[in-house]
């Protein structure tokens, strides 16, 4: 079952925050599975995603134990939102010529691009939501994939509403 | 003068890596500007990405303390290699239909994309490098930017070397 959280968090661009934040995960015992840091639409601010997996973390405890947290100025679950989710991959792959146009094919079908050719590799660059990013890979497997980088999740409510904006009182359901 | 160093880090998919990472961040005043982490090619093993700025940050010694940390298997310095660098960000416009379309244009120039549309809003989508994402941010802030999220940069080698095979004992040069 999937019970995947999708967190975002403001945070002050400050030394050390993501050391306080870290040091709660690990307190608690979360699992993160992904996570990005980058700045915001407003300057000395941050936005974090993370996701953690509802099955062996209490979601409702990750969000009031970081909410406490000085250089935290918000944080919200909005995994139950109407929301647009991407992450980025950088795939490189084993091509030799036969190869090349097999994988040309598969990268046109997902609409990602190639982004670097040598004589024996290509680095394939795609967005998309998880299970998208997880279906090429699965598809380009088998030409052998050397090494594959992934951004994490980031999110944002669809519509007018800011994410930010999203009431944090709310009870958060865990399972 | 840009000094800014990316730093990729394989760490062992284990509870309390990123505390003890970010811990020694913090111990040594390292001021980090964006970092990524998600899976790799290897199951069990994450890949990071960290930008730090070399001005204010001593690089040798992020790289000498991290390599030391249990579950830290290989961090590397890639910044003076040849590399693909991609972000990928979304950004919330304000946009009644009047603007919409000069907004759809400047999507094209950049070859991004609208992935929501509200009566008031819109979604864009944008990969490329920190300069590409930047050069649009400016372009839509006329219109007023509800939102922005950015994942981090992700890097990778170009060509067929991988980028865990570079040879982590090189001097690494700070200034």
């Amino acid at each position: 079952m999937n019970n995947k959280h999708t967190i975002i968090a403001f945070v002050e661009d400050k030394p050390g925050v993501l050391n306080r934040i870290a040091s709660k995960w690990r307190q608690r015992g979360f699992n993160i599975e992904s996570l990005a840091v980058g700045i915001s639409e407003t300057p000395g601010l941050s936005r974090m995603t993370f996701v953690v997996d509802g099955a062996t973390t209490d979601v409702d405890q990750v969000v009031k134990q970081l909410k406490k947290l000085i250089n935290v100025i918000k944080i919200v679950d909005i995994t139950d939102e109407d929301m647009v989710s991407r992450e980025l991959a950088l795939i490189k792959v084993s091509a030799n010529p036969p190869a090349r146009s097999q994988i040309i094919e598969i990268v046109d079908i997902f609409r990602a691009g190639i982004v670097d050719v040598s004589k024996d590799s290509l680095i394939v660059e795609i967005t998309g939501d998880e299970e998208k990013v997880n279906a090429i890979v699965e598809l380009l497997q088998p030409f052998g994939i050397k090494e594959m980088v992934r951004t994490g999740k980031v999110s944002m409510l669809r519509g007018g509403q800011v994410s930010a904006s999203l009431d944090e009182e709310e009870p958060v359901i865990t399972d």
